[in-house]
């Protein structure tokens, strides 16, 4: 449609996630008008990234460093492990500041329709960190849908002979909502774990 | 949020039109994890964009030569000449090829509220332009909105004392469209520019 590198840069930008045709173009156009300051410092950080950010060899969370921030920190709680899906659930529960431990990052759920099955996941890794016998409790904060169910309901099992406390987040009504607009699902499970008023 | 560069990564995404802190968020995690091939080449293009992507010296479109491959097409038309806002507009009338002459990109439409008068835009290169006598007629092709409205009028304006023909593209229905979800604007306008059924 467009002449030489004007559509190169637009095929480029609508492999993006989220970013379809219409946006490729009016982001490229876009970048064809601004200082050039600006689009050279996109390029340089874009490199920077991919030179600079590596994976935790112990947690695989996102790191600048051979292990993490959370991993080489000693007054992170060495007997728990939280096991979550992606980098960015770390930050979500980072943001809570609800919890103590350290991470295992599991690249993913199972997903048999996108190809994902357990050998893709880092479980092997999960399985060899936990014979450190200082780790007493395993939380599984995978997604509360279907793939992150059926990674929890994996791992369940896969832990379950060595002997830890292996435990999930609790599902419920979200806080703030309304309880009528919550789906069934939810409001049962609200139901299934209601606890003693206080 | 975020650690180091792939923060500065978020905060440069969120920078371009129509991506909010979540698309940037989601672009960075899945640049984090693509092949870095992939990565440095979204980088080069974006510095190649900027080195080689130039406005043409005539009409302003984009252009990686001095003049654009319209203004050096021999068998184009010199006599008329198509105003248009952006680059965009040169392509979307391209691929109607509908328009054999040239074109003259503005580089916007006259916007009070964002600071865009008759100043901000190539007017002075266009007048200039219209001392040649070989063009005889001026289209107007600015948006069919206030601001593509007011430029037209302006440019109306300023171009009458010449001697040219100037003219607008026909508003009115759309084609393919469904005539009661028109607006009333449209359809005034499509009854007033009605013409003899043949």
């Amino acid at each position: 449609m467009y002449e030489g590198v004007v559509q190169d840069l637009i095929d480029e930008l609508g492999r993006l996630p989220g970013v379809g045709p219409k946006s490729a173009q009016r982001i490229a156009f876009h970048l064809l008008q601004a200082d050039p300051a600006d689009v050279h410092r996109l390029a340089a950080i874009l490199n920077e990234v991919k030179a600079k950010v590596k994976f935790c060899s112990v947690c695989f969370n996102v790191s600048e460093e051979e292990t993490c921030r959370i991993c080489r920190d000693p007054r992170r709680e060495q007997s728990v492990l939280c096991v979550v899906e992606e980098y960015k659930d770390v930050v979500a529960i980072e943001r809570t500041r609800e919890f103590r431990g350290r991470y295992h990052v599991l690249g993913g759920a199972i997903s048999p329709i996108d190809g994902i099955g357990p050998d893709q996941l880092r479980i092997r890794e999960l399985v060899q960190r936990l014979n450190d016998p200082g780790i007493t409790e395993v939380i599984l904060a995978t997604d509360p849908n279907l793939e992150g169910e059926a990674t929890a309901t994996y791992l369940t099992r896969q832990l379950s002979p060595l002997g830890l406390k292996v435990t999930r987040l609790a599902s419920g009504l979200p806080v703030g909502g309304d309880l009528e607009y919550a789906d069934e699902v939810t409001l049962g499970r609200a139901f299934a774990g209601r606890r003693s008023a206080e």
